[in-house]
């Protein structure tokens, strides 16, 4: 995630790094090139066909609709997952104050804490689909294990709720303790699900074929509106057509999917290291620093 | 449902799968031929009467608004549907280990667990009417006996209380254990006829009309608009636009049932096995492999 | 509610069932007249002013987003009045399995829910304005009680409650029992109030007056802009401009109001059948048949 | 709030009841007039600069897409603020179901329904800004101490829970019912809490002013756009473009606050009966009569 | 926050606190200079290139669409902080009558409140990354302590959780007390992390680059569009474009950041008052006025 604020003028004329303009680039460059192309054979060779610009007007608002419509979805899956992380954040220091409600201060309480970091790095892992284990190892060394199974978060919320159980059995967590814990784990649980609804479930694919396929069709037949209506202009119209086309729809493929590690992506490995710092805290021990962005993004 | 990322260019030409265009290209071909038809008739015959581009450009932006709103609703639909299904696998989660908590880890949460299952599947047999029998009666052998019930998951959840009921009568369950399980099955049913009312509540029919009635109309007086605006693009302009207009009608179409087995729905198998190996796990038995995208598509 | 799917083409053409075209077929018939008229005295008698089609744009635009925000916020009433009813019919089932859960199986029990089958029928009277007293009284003798109250189906729930603290007092209800069956019934009670704000609350007056006023005036215009951009066909497209806009508008009508006993209003009848075969299998006994769409629509 | 259905043809001719046409027919006839002097200017005197109606027309997208976000953002408020008090209106309902299962018929119970009442009428109060004294004294005398606080309805549920703390004390609330019963209070807490919100934080005041500048800017440049395309329509094309622009900008105005003593402001007179008669019914005295609409306004 | 009413026609003319317009002023100034000067080359000079308008309009409506999502979702942020806020303020009252009724009037219900407050105060101070502890101080000594943690506000919450648990160990804490007051302290974590994820993570850096290139873009192409069209309006015309487009984004800018202390930004100062009166009046202590608007803008 870039952390930066408004762009200044400079940066708006020069900023690469979280643009997408990149990516775009070519086909920008091509539409232009095309664009010239057929304004030459036009004007010098003979002339083509014309198409209204108005007749282009009317598709070019329904497909600013769907272009709106598929960046609202985007943005809507990266938002939530947002929200669900920030969840478990709360949820996580919420556990912190409640296992010190219902079992005090002591070994157990620290082991479950321990494990919910571990619990966070694997489901980053899971997520991004990169190895966390030795990240997650660091406060939990059975992680290993709960990485070995299909769904390694899910097994170190099952671990945690065998703690519990244990301490139960002992008869150090009462009735109403259990309730309350077992409902901080479900609230752990249903984020947990929603994240893997998010990475699992991309927008309809239909969605990017109808947009991808009417963008460059829009632009192909583009030109031939503009050899009346915008002269010599035609090619840098066609161009920034394509920017504004193109590029919305490359933002809506970064957002899509909000787990990725890109620079627009959710800054996960910060969120885990706020996680570590809650449980440290919680814990009375040595917190380590949040991260900072590195060249204005943050991880 | 398709898993797959942005297209590529080569997909972007060709791909069918997951594309609405075989169901559409009659209609586009249709309008095609049509409009070529009123272009030759103007120009050879005697010209016919024109209607200004700008004419059709107004009633072009409603019907932009009413596709728009059409699809938007759709799509909050599938989303919707998508999220109780993850919310159902995390309620199987949880459900797991709050068995474990309240219950310890004997044959009554094997059963209910496997219960849980069966419901699973029968609940996905109902919203595909499909006999999803065989499946569920694999965890459960009793399965057929809910499948002879008006509503057969609901049998199902109906099961799983008369074992908690037992266990509670024979002093294994707590007053507050008995609270704890029976709000994760309100979850469950809530979510089970929240999926009811999408399967059974399709959008109001008069918007399918309305919007397919005026698509009709507009394409149909589209080529007079088009003989002075577009020349001999004319056809093609037809042609595209009937691909926006009705290619986002078929979109809706499917995204409007999600639960059907179509390649744009949800992944209802993929999702019960993914219920099957969290309940495998829970018990510490042998999981299953995740169901694997078969040519892209995941059912 | 009509449950059809996509429509055919046929039907297309020709349904009137759940169409809207008969309530505004009067007015687009005027309007087609009158442009006709206009273009009539225009070509003949003397030459009217025009404006330009562009000017009717402006407005049509502005017209467009009016007209969608009613559609969105009627469409969002009639879903939400669904999602209440779909929801009190998991609370219905969640209460049968809870009772089970927390009172067993006795005549308590049976009389709870089929007084929640008399709620739910007092209800639909109460929403309709007709009178569902004899239905009601088919599963509850004293539903007639209930209907003398200002607010009948509170008066129901009102009943359940009364039960529920005879049996606390007999000591058959446990203090986790009560609660847990007082939060099933302040679900059902929070669900009845939003149907009641539902049925009370209209969209804003304003709105209706707003849109009316200016899809006349917008219309009444139009012809004027037609003369020299439509031509001949200027009668179909003021016709066919009429059809969106007062079509759409007479959607709005309907939906907003989604408890009506009209085609396009929600299946209560159908509805307070699926609670009755949802208690009738919570107590073993036979349950009715779901209702079936008759001449697809269902009431 | 204006109860009544959608309009008549006579209504829509002349209602001016909820319509807002009375405040905004100066500003129509002004911009005629002022459309109507340039007019003359160009013609008669010296030819005026005009302007494309297509650059008009751009920035009337963008202004109609800035009208349409405020009313979306005034209606949602007006709606979340229904929302609200209709939660509570239900809240009171099942308090006074709750208090009968966990304390019993006694003093108590018609204490606290009684003391609810005032509440309503103080919050009603606070919220309208009226002196509602008079009336929260009816049912609790103690209501003008409450009053003296500077949050008058949360004094009110300050003085609930004592009763119950007493009761607590006295041994006749179980633990349960306290917890229960707080739950009612804390989201009756959380109801009040967002009214104050919609109440005490309009909508940013940027906005207004935008919204309101741009309008005027655009009937401004208006008419030098319709000289040549509207003719001697232009002050009508004027006065109906004021008339879509203003009467939308002053809709929103009204349903911003939704408390406010207005026709389209929400009836919380008749909403405070309906809890009146909710408590009545539930303590088994005679009900008031529901209110009725004056003159088709419900206050 | 301005607390302000629609704006009178003198504010509209001149209001310039909480207008936009001095950041504006000069781009606006700089587009009208520089269409003046494409205009006067092109009249006086030689002909430039012109662009039609219409071919402006397209991407006209594509820029709305996207300067109105990113209000739109500025704008759900500032007004979702909002919300967040008052449910703050709605949890302290409720913990007060919660505190009363399971731990009872004492010390240790005083010492929560009061560390609630400095809470509040600390979690501003996060938020607005200002130095609160003096003010947080006034209600809690140990409030320096928290500061020096990581995360003050979390300290906070942890020290209100230590009280409760010395009250539970001294066994003047129910186990069901436990569970009501640990609620009401996750339920203001989970408010805190919210507040933190709306200021931590800005809307994607992308959308911002985007909207300002494209806007920069159109308004250096509009001129040559104008040249035709709008005569000698254009520099008008101009900057009018450039307040609408670039007035809407520094709009968004501001409200993109709800906690900032702007004039469009949350009154933090007077809701942490309100939070003060609400503990001053739950414990009979004198109250604090609340805080007035300060020429018409609450901080």
């Amino acid at each position: 995630m870039i952390v930066r604020d408004a762009p200044s003028l400079p940066q708006l004329l020069f900023a690469i790094k979280g643009s997408i303009i990149i990516q775009i680039a070519p086909r920008m460059l091509f539409f232009a090139l095309y664009t010239a192309a057929v304004l030459g054979i036009d004007r010098s060779l003979y002339p083509l066909p014309h198409v209204s610009i108005a007749a282009m007007g009317i598709f070019g608002v329904a497909l600013s609709l769907f272009l709106g419509f598929r960046n609202n979805a985007a943005y809507d899956r990266w938002w939530e997952a947002r929200k669900l992380w920030g969840g478990m954040i709360a949820d996580v220091r919420s556990l912190g104050r409640e296992l010190l409600l219902f079992l005090g201060e002591g070994p157990a309480r620290a082991k479950i804490l321990k494990t919910t970091v571990a619990f966070a790095h694997l489901h980053r892992g899971w997520l991004r689909q990169s190895d966390t284990v030795a990240e997650a190892r660091r406060t939990d060394p059975a992680a290993g294990d709960y990485a070995a199974r299909r769904n390694p978060p899910d097994a170190a919320l099952r671990e945690l709720m065998l703690v519990l159980e244990a301490e139960a059995a002992a008869g150090r967590l009462s009735d109403m303790g259990r309730r309350t814990l077992a409902e901080r784990l479900a609230s752990l649980t249903l984020a947990q699900a929603g994240c893997e609804r998010i990475a699992g479930s991309p927008l309809p694919f239909v969605y990017s074929l109808l947009v991808l396929r009417t963008s460059y069709l829009y632009c192909t037949l583009l030109p031939f509106a503009l050899i009346e209506t915008a002269g010599w202009f035609a090619p840098v119209v066609s161009a920034i057509v394509a920017y504004v086309f193109f590029g919305l729809s490359a933002v809506t493929d970064e957002l899509e999917h909000p787990f990725r590690d890109v620079v627009n992506g959710l800054p996960l490995d910060a969120m885990c290291r706020v996680i570590e710092i809650s449980v440290a805290e919680a814990l009375g021990e040595a917190a380590a620093e949040p991260m900072r962005p590195v060249d204005g993004v943050l991880s």
